[in-house]
């Protein structure tokens, strides 16, 4: 190995330490530590974030970039540098003086989207999303000069895709998902939650719910599962990968879905291939991709007609009296209703799709500059009525509900419906050369992990999301199987 | 405030980022973190460390001192300066090589250490020994050339003691506490620590100790309680204040008594005053100090037969029907059971300093060039005998059952007896002012926290050890108040 390149991954070591010590430091934040230290602790946070930025921006990197990149063969390597590249030109390109305004407004927008939040006065915010809005176009056009300031956006988060792209897929599914929502709406069949929500204690669904993780092979030597308010995966380094999850005593769906979806991104993070450990390239290689993962685990798998079949009686052996004598159809059903609903987060898996693509609309008008920030609620409402047949009362429930606007995320939502797409694409894959539901149903889950861990987690990022995509399912972005799966799904529960 | 006071204390808060993140890693290490993980976290704890070192030892801060020190008038900004000086001349002075040479025997050291003891083959640690002596040395010449070395290393960390000191007060100590223990032997009274061994569940045993806790101040708003191996208190920041615990729960003695002491060395660090926060001054004064803390909560309050007489009504709440028909007089007597034994760790209260002086003298005639590494093991035993009447049978027992020396920490050691005697001097004192007896027996532990607040805690490094002694007592180093305490008390329980 030639100096260079022992001094090139001497280097990312260096960043991994950092990377190391901040997740840890948010882990803590947002599941031990005690409240009176946080302010230190932001602080603390904070420094540590400019060295490592410091650190990815140096004249260090940028020189054993530019002797490596020419003569690199190996495809590791080839890679690595790429990414490293990636990130430098990122950091680097926004002058620092903007970089540190920026920060700061993200910061105060953050702050005061929660007053407005609370207020459901979206005028608070508004100017804050004008000049973020603006930093970002400007932003992007320091990235990337040729390319649309949206597509420049899009690809920060999942790289390759465009609005091209997305308009490919997203008008016919939407008219396929809101044509579904409506036929549903006038079925006789109405599932009742109100049979799920009892008392169940918090350790009976943690048991039950790390039973389930064992059995996806969740390696509890390589991570750990804890309490937090909003629930997150986060990879500390390759071999402590942490999932976290929220206990609701009286739904129990809340722990026992969202500690399956963490699952699903772990089990990605678990299982990148050993030789990518020590490089850029350890890690999922997309927001969407990732989320195909987790989405797999929480709607495929787990709220699939065959795991409840296969694991009604177990989880019985958790639950509490009261949910002992449910009739299997009506508990399926009901962990199954469709519903349009106001809030993003609280979606099931058929309308969460259309929550996303009123976001990706509004944010590719603001962008194209058909909208101004001011017409936001408005058109929101609009969008709400025309594909969920319901417009929010106030704006907390409706624009001001998320708070990636304020965090400055333009381009990410889309993430989510493409994790959908992708997982409905992988599921379809898959079935082709295993007998999903009986394994599902078995609860034998180590085919269909290894399966995604052959396909899928081993690459990391060494492999592009579209990339991958292609070389798993023979095609690329594809709206049809979702659709397909959903209809299926759906007509047999709402007997359509 | 100047430019360069304000540079210093932005320097300040960047070395304290780095000690958070540091003291986070090595606490989730010792509490939390999954076991394959932990190579990888070593490896982050070793870049930040050594991140940390370079700050310490930055030209920038030099420069920074040398401009603010000729002019500094504020108290708590001379004694900072002072304190950073002495850190990073500590470091400085230290050829970079070296120091990495002994950093990489230390580590060695400390791995043949544990082989050595399992083995008990002392011959495998001693050339190692044999070498961080000489480092250590060689060490002290550049730090002070001017004092004699085991005097340097006693300063590293007890800032003012010297063997001058030690040697006015040790002697007479050991003879009282010798005589003490010969008149125990003989006496007719046999505490039965068999009627304390009993099963206690881990739970009740905590419910107990965090009631303890909350009564002695312990501030769970800008702290935590966890398992671990080996207990230990770790400052994260100063709102931060964790400490930890090991259950045994066929020996409650462990974990109640373990707690408490832990819970002394946090009262000390979550009671430094609020303008020291942001300082190098924050933290406490010397080890010495600190285990002054500790060992007062664990022994002159918890093993106090004030304290049993207030609540052992409350514990047998907690405590296993087995443990309800104790005579008070039995288990009194059971938790203070003195017994010459091996290992220092697991000594009792009086013979406690006994084992450390073995040590000490020990080190000085290592450091004098008295004794050779390779006679260690025999001078051991024979001072075993000499003051303990008992003999190890193998090393693993004797000279190697402590990590300090494989860690190159000599002159460490006599801040534990150092510990006993500030306790029983600050103990006398605060019996001047506060009727101790009766506030430890009601339970009414604030004007006893409040009075160490005042006299100790809140000056953190702002006084020196023996300056704190000074103010607080009136008196210097002084080791009667600690034969007295110790007379009184088991007299009295042994009926001598």
């Amino acid at each position: 190995m030639s100096d260079a390149t022992q001094q090139y991954w001497a280097f990312i070591q260096e960043q991994k330490a950092y990377e190391e010590a901040i997740a840890l430091m948010h882990w803590d934040l947002r599941t031990k530590a005690p409240k009176a230290g946080m302010e230190q602790r932001a602080e603390a946070i904070g420094y540590l974030s400019q060295q490592a930025h410091r650190l990815s921006t140096s004249d260090r990197l940028k020189e054993l970039i530019d002797e490596l990149k020419p003569s690199a063969k190996d495809e590791i390597l080839v890679k690595s540098l790429a990414e490293s590249e990636k990130e430098y030109d990122r950091n680097k390109k926004i002058p620092e003086a903007e970089h540190k305004a920026y920060i700061m407004l993200q910061s105060k927008a953050e702050s005061v989207w929660g007053e407005a939040r609370e207020k459901g006065d979206f005028s608070l915010l508004q100017p804050y999303l004008e000049e973020l809005v603006a930093y970002k176009k400007k932003f992007a056009s320091y990235w990337n000069p040729n390319q649309h300031a949206y597509d420049v956006l899009l690809d920060l988060y999942e790289p390759g895709i465009t609005m091209e792209k997305l308009d490919d897929v997203f008008p016919a599914l939407r008219k396929s998902l809101t044509h579904l929502l409506e036929q549903i709406k006038q079925s006789s069949v109405k599932p009742d939650v109100g049979v799920l929500k009892t008392h169940f204690s918090k350790e009976q669904q943690k048991a039950f719910t790390v039973a389930v993780l064992k059995k996806m092979g969740y390696d509890f030597d390589a991570g750990r599962l804890d309490d937090t308010i909003h629930p997150f995966e986060i990879t500390l380094n390759p071999k402590d990968v942490r999932i976290t999850t929220r206990y609701d005593e009286e739904d129990f769906r809340m722990a026992v879905f969202g500690t399956i979806h963490e699952g699903g991104h772990a089990l990605y993070e678990q299982n990148i291939g050993e030789k990518l450990a020590a490089t850029p390239l350890a890690g999922g290689t997309s927001m969407g991709i990732h989320e195909s993962q987790s989405l797999f685990w929480e709607n495929f798998v787990a709220r699939s007609e065959a795991f409840w079949k296969g694991h009604f009686e177990e989880f019985k052996t958790y639950a509490p009296a009261s949910l002992q004598a449910i009739d299997f159809t009506d508990f399926y059903q009901a962990v199954n209703e469709v519903k349009a609903s106001y809030i993003r987060i609280e979606a099931d898996e058929l309308t969460y799709a259309l929550h996303i693509m009123i976001r990706y609309e509004l944010e590719k008008a603001l962008f194209k500059d058909e909208i101004t920030v001011a017409e936001l609620p408005k058109i929101w409402n609009q969008k709400m009525e025309e594909y969920l047949g319901i417009v929010p009362e106030s704006d907390a429930q409706g624009v001001l509900q998320d708070i990636h606007w304020s965090g400055g995320d333009f381009g990410y939502f889309p993430s989510y419906a493409l994790g959908y797409m992708y997982a409905a694409q992988f599921n379809k894959k898959m079935r082709e050369s295993l007998d999903t539901d009986s394994l599902i149903q078995a609860g034998d889950f180590a085919p269909i992990k290894q399966w995604l861990t052959d396909q899928i987690h081993q690459y990391g990022k060494a492999k592009k999301p579209l990339e991958l995509l292609q070389d798993v399912t023979g095609e690329g972005l594809n709206a049809d199987h979702l659709v397909t799966y959903l209809t299926e799904k759906y007509s047999k529960i709402y007997q359509l």
